[in-house]
């Protein structure tokens, strides 16, 4: 038996830890995180996005026909026929399954919220979590930047709902920096390496591999200087005979959050690139200058539904409840 | 790939199932589901039930600690280190597990209530859910009869607060039938099955059982009968003499029920013996006539708590909560 596990004493065991990455909770924090989750459930609900329950463990061949790269983070078992089954890493694959099966046969948008633990294997002292309490919404149908529009109005309404004051959304294109690379000819091979870099905000990694690629100093600015354009609108202006479309489609996006008067909260950031490999537009995160971590995100994916079934527009965000409770409490200490 | 996972049909998959004995919930019926919860809540919260939540997945060497056979009924994996990680089968356990503790330097009473997701591994085609909601409540550091008259009483008020009007709780005792066989001499290496016979509510395999053990008359007839003494007080009185201290128990639990005003929807089931290994004393399962499946139930552990560190009495209780939506449907078609 590890020494880890159990240490008795007198005959009794004193130790039993649960694994790095999860937490119990007790009542009193129990009854702040419960008050997040029903006052976002309540904004969600009445925005006209009803709530949906899908099981934490699916057939891991279902979840990967969504993402290959999702599936791969949870845990797997085998149920008593063989089948392998894995436990959600996250909701939105498992909604857009549920969107392409069960509700086939409807045309018109489809608004959906949740509240669900998801599961992530860990790096040892990473201080990663293990299990996540995520709150989301995801509207279906409806295609960009009205789509976006509509989810980055009801993420700035939940967090308000939630107590926060100081909150921000940075707002990027998962597709800008792909465009950008295939517009400027670097071989397709290289993709990757780059992506990761700038996923990873490695920017001194980037401008190195960059630095290798033999490019002319006009490109290679490019490839550096773009993804660090942040702040107001006046950035898409800068960058938008370079980075062509989905510069266009993000000046229409600020205009339409403008429109709903939550363009104060927005900060476009160019080099903003989700991890998420079904992201296929405008891309979301959420910050808090009270705390030093994002908490959450989102962006349109219109390809993943079609992986289930007729293919559909879609957006959505999540957060995850007990960060955005950490966020809630730094921003009381600070006032 | 196996057919019955994807079937291509013009380029794109149509069917995507999930595990039998899991369900996606829509909309409509989540709405109901949380209507359900909410109301348990309240009357939880109300009476000085405090939330907690405990991570699913634990090691499962740290639940086996609780109880053998039910860490058994789940699912194992392993993490990042190699340690065996399990997914919780009740709610039960880990709550045991956080009162020896996280609360281990308070002496008072502890109560504690919860609402999450459990798994089970399930038989082909047996109808059995996989996954399901438990809605539940524990009382720790009070004594029996005292503890479960408050705990019973709990219960019906949630009951009647999720909607219910024609609930009933089988009040029996899960020593009860130990100690006769104890009494009767009968060889201890028969026991478990017998006990199991009971279990399963296999009352001719019981009879056919206990013919083989070669008795005499009466210790049969006792044997035999007494787990089908089912009904009020009186039931009681006609036990006493045969079946000892557990019978006495049920008769303080029963007049402490009278006392609270809640002894009308109270059945004595002598027969009554949970199938979870770890109770010590009164047993309890919760009926409605609308339906032909148990709603939950629970009783007294007073011997789990202390496989996790300091021993402490106590008892709880456990509601399926889709079990409950059932029910409340199945009644208000009968009105």
């Amino acid at each position: 038996m590890d020494a880890l596990f159990v240490c008795r004493v007198r005959g009794f065991a004193v130790i039993h830890p649960i694994p790095p990455g999860t937490r119990d909770m007790l009542p009193d924090e129990m009854r702040e995180v419960r008050a997040i989750t029903e006052g976002l459930r309540q904004t969600f609900e009445s925005a006209g996005y009803g709530e949906v329950w899908t099981p934490a463990l699916e057939y891991e061949e279902v979840l990967r026909a969504g993402d290959g790269a999702a599936s791969k983070a949870g845990y797997r078992m085998f149920d008593e026929q063989g089948h392998v089954l894995a436990l959600r890493s996250d909701m939105t694959i498992p909604i857009a399954r549920v969107a392409a099966t069960r509700y086939r046969a409807e045309g018109g948008p489809l608004r959906l919220c949740y509240f669900a633990h998801a599961y992530r294997s860990v790096g040892r002292g990473s201080g990663q979590q293990r299990e996540f309490l995520q709150a989301g919404a995801e509207l279906i149908g409806v295609e960009g930047p009205g789509g976006e529009a509509e989810v980055i109005a009801l993420l700035l309404a939940a967090l308000d709902r939630a107590g926060l004051a100081r909150h921000r959304i940075g707002l990027g294109d998962g597709a800008l920096y792909r465009h950008l690379l295939n517009n400027l000819e670097v071989p397709a091979e290289d993709h990757a390496e780059l992506l990761e870099r700038l996923s990873a905000r490695d920017m001194v990694g980037l401008e190195m591999r960059v630095a290798q690629l033999g490019l002319p100093d006009s490109a290679r600015r490019l490839l550096t200087r773009l993804p660090e354009l942040r702040g107001g609108p006046g950035v898409l202006e800068r960058a938008s005979e370079a980075a062509g479309p989905s510069v266009e489609g993000l000046q229409t996006l600020y205009a339409a959050l403008e429109d709903r008067g939550v363009a104060d909260r927005v900060i476009i950031d160019l080099g903003l690139v989700r991890d998420l490999s079904y992201y296929t537009g405008a891309v979301y995160e959420v910050y808090d200058p009270a705390v030093g971590f994002t908490l959450g995100g989102g962006g349109r994916y219109d390809d993943l539904i079609g992986s289930f079934g007729t293919p559909r527009p879609a957006c959505g965000v999540g957060l995850d409840v007990q960060r955005v409770h950490i966020a809630r409490a730094a921003e009381e200490r600070l006032r």
